[in-house]
């Protein structure tokens, strides 16, 4: 449905563009929210995007389109443009979305707006850029609401009325001492349900959740989706307050993750790949490939070291699929189960030796299953028997080890705090695939006396 | 972190049971928050569980921790529960949240514990049991603030002081009309900046982002995202309001989806696989598996068809792991990439022949780099240029039909509406695997001349 609604959005504004009905492209550029005029932009030329962006009354709606846009097509936008232009849109944008683009744009160019942006504003965003973007002082706004803690109801309910206009999460009200310390939270409910006259530290929650500006974003999600807040503090070393993140920010974060994890696992490796140019798009999966490739040579050298086997036992060859594709299955499901528990937190690499003992256990069962069923085949196919128990016992031993490996790998990684996800995919695949054929041809080797 | 705080937390609980150090369990107990104390759950022994579950002092703390714990935990615990303790806690709880906790139970307990909720809260609930699980209706809450368009800001807010105490999340007040139709939506903070006497319509945003009942609950997250907005109102097919879904459930949506795709898409294919028994784990993995053995077996068919070529050419036998593995990892990395940009948004399936060329040429440059560094060491090893050019051909064809296959298959069960990661995983794998093979195996025949 958002597709279809899509569709009908960028349709009309080409046919509008192509027929210059400036009064009905006003109307309905104005009319549109700016998170769906960004997804027009793509299916437009330079020059129309620019023609559409200039209809756009609202400077802030402007930067809401600034932050919508992907990356590439924002950059490609803003080369053209007048800086004070540029200047004048982010000045109207939170500090937070502000310094995300900030980081995309050229050294040169990020230098200049920034001396530009008036003071105070600038100096927010220069505080945001010194954070990691992967932190919760990078991803933290600013502007927040903090009150001194003998502030009554009615005093900040005034304070909301002349100041914090800005604020982007108006629901919480931090209570701060005279150091800037945090020592509660209050609501915007509570100021209204309360005595006018009561002061914020006899009905402030003390008990409040918060974090260091140097935790991981994934880490702050986690406690934001735990708690089922909508907002949590973040703290300086001295613990003084100094931003707050935001769920909506905390979605974004999730979403982020979640398809980092799922395109590394699948070796590609980059978000937004997809909108990728075809050549941009083989430069990223190259490398990855490339482990695929060494292990398929591996496994080749290791073959045709038992060129003789081969060549007195033909039909070895015909199993090579089934066994590689078999360990390379169960390995995949292991790797995932434990990459995405570890992301979920359902799995914790402190229960390392019960997961991969349970993953062993799982890897052993499913081989023996397999391991029969495939040696019947080639038992009925050959009539050998020791040709078909070679077969079944490479299966099981095959398998066995994939779910080894395959959990091992990922929660190993994250114990010494390496990305598990990196280490899934192409790399456990590839080892998985050199060790099945190995074993294949070792049992086979002995079994058959060759 | 988080993992470090929870084993401190299990540490000391299952000491301070051992010990029967009462006062000291209820402190902590009390000061904990109920989604903390369900992560220890899974650690302690019924009888344990049933223990300090009795110490939590506030009934709304006992009914959060009934949400937050895992579905087969849950089952357990409430087995042995007196019906009137879980009454008296589901009617703290947010109808939503009941809802699904009553839709996990048998039949008959939930038929009895419905009749003995008081009547308002039961109607609430069966409201929402008759809506999808997975759609707006069905994770919507009934509990929200619906004011006249005339009521003034001053009796909006003395309405709140008075009423709508048990509301999840009073920063919007929606307005209805005389017939409960959504004609706008103001905000908390909006009352207490206006004048007193001011009607809520002239004020209020008329503008309102809303959603059907019978909306998918993906979608519906996806407008949330997209807008940044905390909430967003349900509507039934008369327009009527009839409940919201909020932004921390979106969360929750958004982290479930992503782990059901993720999990699919390796061949796993359900939620929780990672906290289930060896058992259990082991008959969930097994069927996905069967794909995978019954592509094996095609393979072996097939190989075993060209078991002439085979005693001739033993090294034939020798690239199978690399030209399938090859084919594998880049219809891997095609169908994740579109699977993934299908969820995000990303990737529309109108665009299905786009995306698909664009795929197919990604896989014919890639084929053509590594089809010549694998004939390359074909070369090096056998001399034989007919078997290194075979080799080659057979690495290019199939990492391009992979990359084809990986992205048409994906693509098009997204058009007719099935889920495409469901598509993905063992089955695209299996057919590539099926295909590299016998390409590889025709190849070399012809070229070979055998």
């Amino acid at each position: 449905m958002q597709g279809d609604r899509n569709k009908i959005l960028v349709d009309s504004i080409k046919r509008l563009l192509r027929r210059g009905a400036i009064s009905h492209l006003l109307n309905i550029v104005n009319k549109t929210h700016a998170a769906d005029l960004s997804a027009v932009f793509p299916s437009l030329s330079l020059s129309d995007q620019h023609r559409l962006f200039e209809m756009i009354k609202d400077t802030e709606q402007k930067g809401v389109l600034f932050s919508e846009l992907e990356e590439d097509i924002f950059l490609n936008f803003v080369e053209g443009m007048d800086l004070d232009e540029i200047v004048k849109i982010l000045e109207r944008m939170p500090a937070d979305d502000v310094a995300d683009l900030i980081g995309r744009l050229p050294d040169e160019m990020s230098d200049t707006i920034l001396e530009k942006m008036k003071k105070e504003g600038s100096e927010e965003v220069e505080g945001l850029l010194r954070y990691d973007d992967d932190t919760a002082g990078g991803i933290m706004v600013p502007d927040f609401i903090a009150l001194k803690e003998d502030t009554t109801a009615k005093e900040a309910i005034e304070s909301l009325q002349k100041e914090h206009q800005d604020v982007e999460m108006p629901f919480y009200l931090y209570v701060v001492d005279e150091y800037g310390k945090l020592t509660g939270v209050s609501s915007l409910r509570q100021l209204v349900v309360v005595p006018p006259e009561k002061p914020l530290k006899d009905f402030m929650t003390m008990d409040v959740f918060s974090v260091q500006t140097d935790m991981d974003q994934e880490e702050v999600a986690k406690i934001v989706a735990r708690y089922d807040i909508l907002a949590v503090p973040v703290l300086d070393e001295t613990n003084r307050l100094v931003g707050i993140v935001t769920v909506d920010d905390v979605i974004d974060i999730f979403r982020q993750e979640a398809t980092e994890d799922i395109l590394k696992m699948a070796g590609v490796g980059e978000e937004f790949v997809e909108t990728k140019s075809v050549l941009k798009s083989t430069r990223i999966r190259l490398p990855w490939l490339f482990a695929s490739c060494i292990g398929g040579m591996i496994a080749f050298f290791i073959i045709s070291h038992f060129e003789e086997s081969l060549i007195r036992y033909a039909y070895l060859a015909a199993f090579i699929p089934v066994i590689m594709g078999m360990g390379g299955n169960i390995g995949t499901q292991s790797s995932t189960i434990v990459v995405r528990g570890l992301a979920t937190g359902r799995i914790n690499t402190r229960d390392i030796w019960t997961v991969v003992l349970k993953e062993l256990a799982v890897g052993c069962i499913l081989g023996l299953v397999y391991g029969f069923l495939i040696a019947a085949v080639a038992q009925i196919q050959y009539g050998t028997a020791a040709f078909a128990i070679s077969v079944g016992l490479a299966v099981i031993s095959s398998m066995a080890v994939a779910a080894l490996v395959g959990s091992l790998v990922p929660m190993a990684f994250a114990k010494i705090n390496i990305d598990p996800a990196v280490a899934t995919g192409p790399f456990v695949t590839t080892a998985i695939d050199v060790i099945s054929v190995s074993f294949y041809f070792i049992i086979a080797t002995a079994l058959l006396g060759i």
